[in-house]
């Protein structure tokens, strides 16, 4: 690592994120098992493949229009695991809380995390629970881990993806994050946006039986333009979107001009991105408009061989017909939601 | 809850720990699934049990003699899965590091956690890494989650504890809970004692075959006086515990009689107690002196049936032959080590 300090930007899921993960994680922690580029790691027990996956929660504020760090903590690694190929079985959960947070705000996050868990369908099985001094913490912090058994006839792979395939979303992007930047009333701005947090594994099952599904991402921390990056730089091959076809709600529309965001840089918490052959998108995009909240579903993009000309392998066609690039996350253009 | 407010005494593996538990997390988060009681949850998979585990570490400094926050957050977990009856076998690693860390501790923590996974013969297969602004967070807070595989021949359970039962300990007990206090460098002593913090599952693998060996526990937060108080609450019995008989490094001993701690109290990071028949007691010591630091195991104090006349169910009979109390934790007596 050339920086010799932990900056903010570390934890931005852009580039140095990448970057601290590969040459810190991967380097000193190495373990020929240890999945860096997948939500999930997946192991074989005796006569099963289970799959596990871990997150921390520390967004700001604790509580937001739609959700609160309890119910996104069980939403975030459900997601991990659905998209993985696995059904979401049981949730271990660990609560680092800071000296000082009232009782009421930690009752109403035990309360949504366990009605989350009812709703996906998970058990909470194991937990733990720390407290650390006033000012070394931030309110409640909560980590998930989940186990999934794999679902045998799902391929999902990101070495399957290949130059043509589609690119499709669930639902209109950004909805989680603006919900939380607005949630902190520093700008003034009233809202009715509420997150998106949510369980993807309904969309997951829907279209998991159709043989071109390739490849599942849920565009959290970073939004669908770092997701995108990831499967580019994991194939080699580029990922153009198109503007005029990303949902967006209106809300996020306006907030994002009047504030200068970038929707597209924006977390989502409910929605699932799937990399699936052109000729079956709009069965995928068909099925996912009658799940709940897939109403807007649609192809927003394709995959491209790589192309050399540009420095960067994401790009999107605007409204007026240019190309521009979106550029991995360098520093934090963004308020941390994370 | 009668308070209103988190206080450090909530984390201090005591009476509050305890209310915070089943007063909030069991009462709002309850799923039938949430095992409170034991270190892991166990789960059916299609032919498989497992069990999973999760424990999040935020010891102060992050390194102290004998290990760091990486190399305990795995033996803490590590430890959780094997005194359940389960062979340890994946963990995952979620990162919460406070920005302005130094890249350097940060490698440090990183190799330790990798060093330790090897010899304790786990693999870490998946992790997430959050970084929150200086002044939210205590360097580096990690929190480990793990699967093991459970073994069938083991019948480890709470249920089986008697009157009559001997305690056995796998030996010295307080060389974590000091060695953590005198690397804070705030007592001016200087010491050659190192954490015990290590995996036990090579004690654990020693004796579960042993028909009368009934229940483990790896004394952490809270220490020997903590764990016998979940015993007792459990089974409704009493346990009186020998002081001559409890193996306490010289060193141990002269820095609590110096700062005033009582050593029952403090955190073990790689001992492990058992509750075994009186027919067996000898023979978990004699297998437990041959493993690596076990030639002070002890069998140390015994079962009783519940001792109605005392208000407090884990009693300690003195070098002089009185009978103290070793009451639950009420407030922090102790500086916080996790």
């Amino acid at each position: 690592m050339t920086e010799e300090y932990i900056s903010l930007a570390h934890g931005n899921g852009g580039r140095l994120t990448r970057e601290l993960i590969d040459k810190v994680f991967v380097q000193y922690g190495q373990h020929p098992l240890l999945d860096t580029v997948n939500d999930a790691a997946t192991m074989s027990l005796p006569n099963q493949t289970i799959c596990m996956t871990t997150d921390s929660f520390t967004v700001q504020p604790l509580e937001f229009p739609g959700g609160n760090v309890g119910s996104l903590a069980v939403h975030g690694t459900v997601n991990d695991l659905s998209v993985s190929g696995a059904t979401p079985l049981y949730l271990s959960t660990s609560f680092i809380i800071e000296e000082g947070v009232s009782m009421a705000c930690l009752i109403r996050v035990v309360k949504a995390m366990a009605e989350a868990a009812h709703k996906a369908n998970v058990s909470i099985v194991t937990g733990d629970t720390k407290v650390v001094p006033k000012g070394q913490g931030g309110g409640i912090y909560i980590n998930t881990a989940g186990i999934g058994l794999k679902r045998t006839h799902t391929q999902f792979d990101i070495k399957r993806l290949s130059a043509g395939d589609h690119i499709v979303v669930s639902g209109p992007i950004g909805d989680h994050g603006v919900a939380v930047l607005l949630a902190r009333d520093e700008f003034g701005l009233d809202s009715q946006l509420i997150s998106d947090c949510a369980s993807v594994y309904p969309f997951v099952e829907a279209i998991d039986t159709i043989d071109g599904v390739k490849f599942l991402r849920d565009p959290t921390r970073g939004g669908i333009a770092m997701a995108m990056h990831e499967m580019a730089q994991a194939t080699n091959l580029s990922i153009r979107l198109n503007e005029a076809a990303i949902p967006l709600s209106g809300q996020v529309e306006s907030v994002c001009n009047m504030l200068g965001f970038d929707p597209y840089y924006l977390a989502c918490e409910g929605r699932v991105v799937a990399v699936v052959a052109p000729e079956v998108s709009e069965e995928v995009v068909r099925r996912w408009q009658v799940c709940e909240h897939g109403q807007n579903a649609a192809t927003i993009g394709e995959v491209l061989p790589r192309q050399e000309q540009y420095h960067c392998p994401v790009s999107l066609v605007t409204h007026i017909g240019g190309e521009r690039l979106l550029d991995e996350l360098e520093d934090d253009p963004l308020p941390r939601i994370c």
